[in-house]
């Protein structure tokens, strides 16, 4: 059996990914943070079909991740604006350049930097970090099942200890 | 036009989504990072059609996010385990957690916690940190070309300006 949308998975990751696990949507995101807002301003931007494009703005403002705008004094202009639930994707945003940057990137250095507005300096990386701020990897933690529980994670860990069992043998 | 690969576009996200931005393949990594890493198992956890399973988990190979070990003392298993690359997708899959436990979240509390191992501490949710490690949001940073530029950047700068000349008018 295969899934065709993840909204019911129990799994944070899962109803994540089935609002933002599609490369054209993240680009869109990524050019709302720069500042891009119109359709055609999109469209010039991403060099997108117009239908993916509109597919995939629809998806965003149903999600609640966009919202539209009419623009004062322009009865057909239309904005596509970050609400609070997109403006709050930003580490995602963040984190991709960092990793492209680091895994994917060329030797003369990034090409964006972002800087903090007030001070004009480089922000952090996006990392994991630990209640006292330290940079933690994968191996520095584990999960566990929180207040509503994760049959997700039920199932992998079922999984994980059935392997070493035969591991033993 | 339409592009079907980003791995070419002069920007950072765009290339990462490459190869990250697949519904399927992001909850490849969440299970990876569950400990699962064999085939086999992927299929369990998931319910993945096997093609789309295989072909998810030869591009991550492809793209050196995991790699392939055959099993000591058994000539037919393999297991898929995650690289330096890999590992350091860590905060995506933190972050997407985090923010759908947020947006999308029920009212009983998150579903996963994760916790640093040594001192059994819940983690800090993933952010973007000023340089003093304040958290900010989009609107306290703004992004400028970094050593190499960024025509991405450039061009997004452009269209901005562009509208916001023509909204004086």
């Amino acid at each position: 059996m295969t899934r065709s949308s993840f909204a019911d998975v129990d799994c944070g990751v899962a109803q994540a990914v089935e609002q933002l696990g599609d490369k054209w949507t993240v680009v869109i995101l990524r050019s709302a943070f720069h500042g891009i807002r119109r359709f055609d301003e999109f469209s010039e931007h991403l060099g997108i079909a117009a239908k993916v494009l509109a597919d995939r703005l629809a998806k965003l403002v149903d999600a609640g991740i966009l919202y539209k705008q009419k623009v004062e004094d322009d009865g057909r202009a239309v904005e596509y604006k970050l609400t609070q639930k997109g403006l709050d994707t930003y580490p995602m945003i963040i984190f991709l350049n960092d990793w492209a940057e680091r895994w994917l990137g060329n030797s003369k250095g990034p090409r964006i930097e972002v800087v903090e507005r007030k001070t004009g300096r480089p922000i952090r990386p996006v990392h994991v970090l630990a209640e006292n701020g330290k940079v933690l990897s994968a191996y520095d933690t584990f999960m566990r099942n929180g207040p509503s529980g994760s049959e997700v994670l039920n199932r992998s860990q079922r999984i994980v200890a059935r392997r070493r069992g035969n591991d033993l043998r």
